[in-house]
């Protein structure tokens, strides 16, 4: 219940034990094909360029800025915790110059910041920002930024590495045109894949780019020839065979629940812990409007210790919850509820250990109150309590 | 049985369906640790910097590269095969320059054309050459390649992505400054990890850099702050947890059996399916003293569509060889013998099915005889014949 790795679902842990097969085997091939329909489906495109990286998330990101910028380049980056920070650096390593626009951790990416950045550096190709801040629970409005992005006639590269699944994404109708996420968060598979999507104007610019890739792991002009359409594959690197396996399973996993229930769950579940949570006198890190359901940022109370409360969490519940990063270190918690492991269960066993804990270090609340809290925001969504109760 | 990914121990495959836990949980750091003495065993070095890349080794190679080299540098590559050029590739997108060293595919890097172009180019810093070259089945012969190296104060990067588990690598004792693997060849694990060694030359230069890294993720600096010494670990990026599970448990089957007796079990098969493939009257494109005893590449007989006997070999009995690559192709099959699938059982399997197809083919030879072959071979070899028979 951290920030991801998420809890993996056992159908997808089975998957990947299977047997590896040769990455250029016809039945591997299909199951490509089919990956790549899935992965369509999570992020609602129909972009041609559409598939998982061999590599975490963090590859995923160096994958868009090492094809889509050129030395010399300038790039807006959006910060507002600590991964447009990582933005800013892979700008930097492509020979570029960020532009930073920056916000408070734990507020959304300000539109009107972006529009002025864009005004003063009309020279900008690209805008960068994170939808969804895996530092802070904080979701920025993707389809606003993409749209100014696109008036000042730069590519919008959109990190959705922790909203991918749990929270709305729609690659086409926002118009987004490089977009990455994890395996390891809301897709409750296991971390090590980075799945990708770029549309159509950013393939055009990566194959009239003026200097080669400087990654060739990560060139999707290279990459394409292995995951590119139809039955011929160009050898590019040995594809990460059984990894796949579970990326595959975990994405049948979706398509069996639906991607717009996906959302509904995270939704339901985390008003539940965050009805727990306050009735605990926990306040969250992000305003109610631009929180995110999978990822829930409360403050440490006055007085606790925060690292004792997580050493005790994992140690007597099994339970593992983030720490604060950055300026949030020791004075923020990161509680996720993603993927396989946002369930009733989980927000009642949290509430209850977090409760048990802090009564433990001399935190006064009233006992049992955090529970009933989650337990009346279940009946109140309308949900089937017994299902609810059952986990 | 192709030039990997090849099978994997079901060992391995089982601690891959294990929970995934987090990257930073205590539990998982002692595996890391773990990890890192095993591979110092495997890579028969003291190395501190000795961890798993999170990646295919295609990556391991660009760790190499892009730690090492930078702009304006000049690298001296020895090409005889496909991952020759990729290091070529490598080297000219870290902004250096390339001095080729060619030789024939199928033959050994020639120590004397490495000499002459260390004379000819005094201002090269680094020296890139393949051990095992998986594209032709050639080894090199790395003590002498890394010797010349360091005489003319070159860093040596070695690739042995084909070589580690199944024939002899002495990182330290041969001086080798940086060396990549697979974890999916001779070590039986599945694809996607890449374990690497680096010497304390290697990190001095790392550490002295003018230049930032031009990859973020690949960045030794930063990867080092998570799987550096002591408990204190810091994020770089998400693990990919459950594939290390994999190749932590293929490590201590490896130490189970013994490296020097896995070298021999992959030698021992080798000479088996050799005296069965010649008994076929098919010959092999590397000399005897070159020859990878887990890769073995041996020529298409005239008349016979290679395509065809690879096609009828995978549908007919599951066995995937590979085809030739580059100049080769269409003219040799690669015949894997790597790690767990280095075994009687497979030899004896894969001589029965080529000799069927390539009967069936019109290719005529005696029935029987590879077999018959082999069997003398694993005798002669004062081997436990019940052990060879039985696989």
């Amino acid at each position: 219940m951290g920030p991801g790795p998420s809890d993996v679902d056992p159908r997808v842990l089975e998957a990947m034990a299977r047997p590896t097969i040769g990455h250029l085997d016809p039945l591997f091939v299909d199951m490509m094909d089919e990956l790549k329909g899935m992965l369509q489906y999570a992020f609602r495109t129909r972009n041609a360029l559409t598939l998982p990286i061999s590599a975490p998330g963090s590859a995923g990101m160096e994958t868009a800025f090492v094809n889509l910028v050129e030395p010399g380049d300038t790039v807006i980056v959006c910060q507002n915790g600590v991964f447009g920070g990582r933005m800013k650096e892979n700008v930097e390593r492509c020979g570029a110059t960020p532009v930073m626009v920056e916000d408070e951790w734990g507020k959304p990416v300000d539109p009107q910041k972006l529009e002025d950045a864009l005004k003063a550096h009309p020279e900008a190709r690209t805008v960068a920002f994170v939808q969804a801040e895996t530092s802070t629970g904080a979701e920025s409005d993707t389809r606003t930024l993409v749209e100014i992005a696109h008036r000042h006639d730069c590519l919008a590269i959109v990190d959705t590495v922790t909203a991918l699944g749990g929270t709305p994404i729609e690659t086409d109708a926002w118009g987004i045109d490089a977009v990455y996420s994890g395996s390891q968060k809301c897709l409750s598979c296991t971390p090590g894949l980075s799945p990708v999507s770029f549309s159509e104007a950013a393939i055009a610019r990566i194959r009239n780019r003026k200097t080669k890739v400087q990654s060739w792991f990560l060139d999707l002009n290279l990459v394409m020839g292995y995951w590119g359409e139809g039955a011929k594959r160009a050898y590019h690197h040995t594809a990460p065979i059984n990894a796949l396996y579970g990326l595959h399973e975990s994405l049948v996993l979706l398509q069996e629940e639906g991607l717009e229930n996906a959302w509904a769950r995270h939704r339901r579940n985390h008003e539940a812990l965050r009805d727990g949570l306050e009735a605990m006198g926990l306040s969250f890190v992000v305003a109610p409007e631009h929180r995110l359901p999978q990822l829930n940022a409360v403050r440490v109370p006055e007085g606790v210790d925060e690292a004792t409360v997580r050493s005790a969490l994992l140690s007597d519940y099994s339970i593992e919850i983030g720490a604060g990063l950055g300026p949030l270190a020791g004075r923020i918690w990161r509680i996720g509820l993603m993927g396989y492991a946002s369930n009733p269960r989980n927000v009642y066993l949290l509430l209850s250990a977090l409760e048990a804990i802090l009564a433990a270090q001399g935190y006064a609340l009233p006992r049992g109150a955090a529970v009933d809290a989650a337990r009346a925001a279940y009946a109140s969504g309308n949900e089937n309590l017994k299902t609810a109760a059952n986990g």
